[in-house]
């Protein structure tokens, strides 16, 4: 066995006991498949209410909600309970693109991935590193759909009801073009062969 | 001379006409002093009041306000003056990071510069393309830092003052934060020799 295949032996492993995303399920069943590549982590897109002490300081970030579905005005309302109490920090609402990423096996393979990803939409696609001793090429599938909204800070509210109704549409529309490009993407991998 | 270095000379008799932003001027003299590497596009990080018939809807977004500056609360609001009267469309504030297009002759090249760009904490870089004949591996170099906020709708604006002033805080704290990476990143280059 080489070190890219055991290293796939692990991730898949990993994946059988983590799971994945439902809509991204069959996706990563379909790239696991081929014996140049493996996945290594996934999200689907989602939408999340995220607790910040200040911009950027992802370390002590704490989700308030989290959600792979589309949401409803009433879902952040609710999520938004709990912050209301919190007199310090910012609460952003975000719309996040589809993320994966994929070993490949080699750099010729990784380029194909790459080239079906962007075209399939996932503008923000790369290669991300490329192995010294192994050759094994990581390449990083994103999106350029993404929002992030400021909704409160040190306990503020900043939106009404017609601004949150507006930003939840924008967060649903941009997780389903989202679940359209992955579509797009898993339905060009025979290409890969 | 070789295909890379034409198409080098191309690449700084572009840049030479059409300049760059002050802030990225003297770093895209530096990498373009390497051999090794050339710039094709960049952007020092910006913060845009843009116009879309609807969301991703990029080819006919128009931009109504256009700052790689720190912005007053009163930039916008002056900016926004144009949009008051719009019954169509939507309004949004973009921070955007500092974006660079990197030519690279080689591979082993391009992973020096794109460890080093990750490594100053331009996190979404990534190889985007590897030249199947010429060899020449495109980098883009690009942050995390960004903001897209909703700011009007058909003609309603969804803002208050208080909001405003956090949404222009937020983006030139985000601008601010961009232009330090560009300076570290600057400061690394030596190591590509």
């Amino acid at each position: 066995m080489t070190r890219f295949e055991e290293e796939k032996k692990r991730a898949l492993e990993r994946l059988q006991q983590k799971g994945a995303d439902e809509e991204v399920a069959a996706l990563l069943e379909k790239i696991n498949c081929f014996n140049e590549f493996f996945t290594t982590s996934s999200c689907s897109g989602r939408i999340v209410l995220i607790w910040l002490p200040e911009v950027g300081a992802k370390r002590d970030a704490r989700f308030i909600g989290k959600w792979h579905r589309p949401v409803g005005t009433a879902d952040v309302v609710v999520a938004m309970g709990d912050v209301r109490s919190s007199k310090s920090g910012d609460v952003w609402l975000l719309a996040q693109s589809p993320i994966l990423h994929v070993a490949c096996r080699s750099l010729e393979k990784a380029t194909m991935l790459l080239r079906i990803a962007i075209e399939s939409g996932f503008k923000y696609s790369g290669i991300k590193a490329i192995g010294k001793d192994t050759g094994k090429v990581m390449v990083e599938v994103m999106s350029t759909e993404r929002m992030d909204v400021p909704l409160a800070s040190n306990g503020k509210l900043f939106y009404d009801e017609v601004y949150l109704d507006f930003v939840v549409s924008k967060a649903n529309f941009m997780l389903s073009r989202g679940k359209e490009k992955l579509q797009r993407f898993e339905c060009r991998l025979h290409e890969l062969i």
